[in-house]
């Protein structure tokens, strides 16, 4: 079965768990609206991608794994996208879900599908269970604080921010779970993986701010200028777009090297360089190296 | 070492987890504002007394659990207490996380105490790994979707609300996963603890209308007559206060025949009887039968 397949059909059983006769229609409606149809599902293709390369052996493990990875960034995009935050009207090219559900069900769902996460981990870790405190560790971390995407978001709360710590929480935490979480599932040990998803996370988060300066709205299906506008961080601004293109094509690079020996180490150097040479927008795509 | 020393020490370690020299300071200073000083610790005394009754092996676990759900109850007020809710200005007699931190903080506090939840329990579980994959589904279980707190607040949202579902979800859920995993941290059979758990919820949501209705905001920490202002359901205004009250006195009678056989059960008998006697408002508590 092909990752995509697996990575829905996880999904889609982790919704089911949240669905029930007894179930706020609204709430529900809201959680899936959320999660499908979904963006790239960039972070679980690379956890199957990191179990595969691991020569996993419980293979609905590692698409749990990789389905609460989705959730958890679906989550945030949900909190982030609020008025208090971003105030953001569009998300995947259609109304963000406090703007198609209202604010209260928005905060809610959010809170939802992070307990989610964990509740579908539990029930997937049943054919392996002593891999499940250390997989709850994985995706617990990336996600509250001191360092996870909830912390990377609070950092924009701070008179001042401190840049390397806000961009490793908030982009590259859940990148470092992917890898992590995928080998963990797999049976690997998952500290020699943080590595490169740290850089594959970095690589994304430069290739985020290009998009935010380069690429119009309709391709982006969210706003775009978001960063000049909020006065948040961005590379490009700091580098200029030459510079910034090449610390992405640098940092591509450092990820392959990170790769740790494994046995599919060739397929998932592929993987990478592919989802390298779609991380740039169009008008500035070039061949990857 | 008493069940109060035990929980806010459990709760200071989940909360240390949280803490770390990359932590975006508001955000952990706004999670202690959240969970320290507590209430009345009413959920994690009753799971603690339940893990006692059940001859606990594990007392670190049975400790985690109980804060685990402790933190999930902090976590659930600050986000009912945000504008788009309640607009609650005070809690616990001081000002709300909102007031105090602001409302993104409030937000993010809200999601990352969620998330050291489940975190702060798979740490603990090192020591009975077989115990965590129940654990984290009756925590989750009783917070998100279909029938959780989260659930709960969700059917206030909906235009036909599902009373007894509301109820459930909002009050009952949280109790009955305080017995559940209670029982199920000290190595017991959780199925047959939830009815107490739900007994009591049902019992402490008479109560809370009562004190909606009867106490001053000064006895209280909180705004009264929250209820009529808000719309939502009051047993007090369908009922009258004398029926009220009887309602409360026969589910506590019922929770006490709800009580599985175990080790403890006559100290937890005591327990349950005790905590009643704490539930209604001075003005007009009697002796519990």
């Amino acid at each position: 079965m092909d990752a995509v397949t697996r990575i829905e059909r996880s999904l889609a059983q982790a919704l089911a768990l949240a669905q029930g006769s007894d179930a706020p229609p609204a709430l529900v409606a809201a959680m899936r609206y959320a999660v499908f149809p979904g963006g790239a599902r960039i972070r679980p293709r690379l956890a199957i991608a990191v179990a595969r390369a691991c020569a996993e052996n419980k293979p609905d493990l590692s698409s749990a794994a990789a389905a609460s990875i989705e959730l958890l960034h679906c989550a945030s995009l949900v909190h982030d996208d609020l008025p208090c935050f971003d105030d953001a009207p569009t998300r995947r090219g259609r109304a963000s879900v406090h703007k198609a559900f209202g604010e209260q069900l928005a905060v809610l769902s959010g809170d939802a599908l992070i307990v989610l996460a964990f509740q579908s981990l539990a029930r997937a870790a049943e054919s392996a269970p002593a891999r499940l405190a250390t997989l709850i560790s994985i995706v617990a971390r990336a996600t509250g604080a001191p360092a996870g995407i909830v912390a990377g978001q609070a950092w924009e709360c701070e008179q001042h921010i401190a840049l390397a710590q806000y961009q490793r929480a908030k982009t590259g935490a859940l990148f470092a779970a992917a890898t992590a979480a995928g080998a963990c599932a797999a049976g690997a040990d998952s500290s020699r993986w943080h590595l490169l998803g740290e850089r594959i996370g970095e690589a994304y988060q430069i290739a985020d701010d290009i998009r935010d300066v380069v690429s119009n709205e309709g391709d982006l299906g969210k706003p775009t200028g978001r960063d000049q506008v909020l006065g948040r961080p961005n590379a490009v601004h700091d580098l200029g777009i030459a510079s910034a293109v090449g610390r992405l094509e640098d940092l591509v690079r450092a990820a392959i090297d990170a790769i740790p020996n494994c046995p599919g180490a060739a397929d998932l150097r592929a993987h990478i360089l592919g989802e390298a040479g779609r991380l740039l927008p169009r008008e500035i795509a070039r061949p990857a190296a």
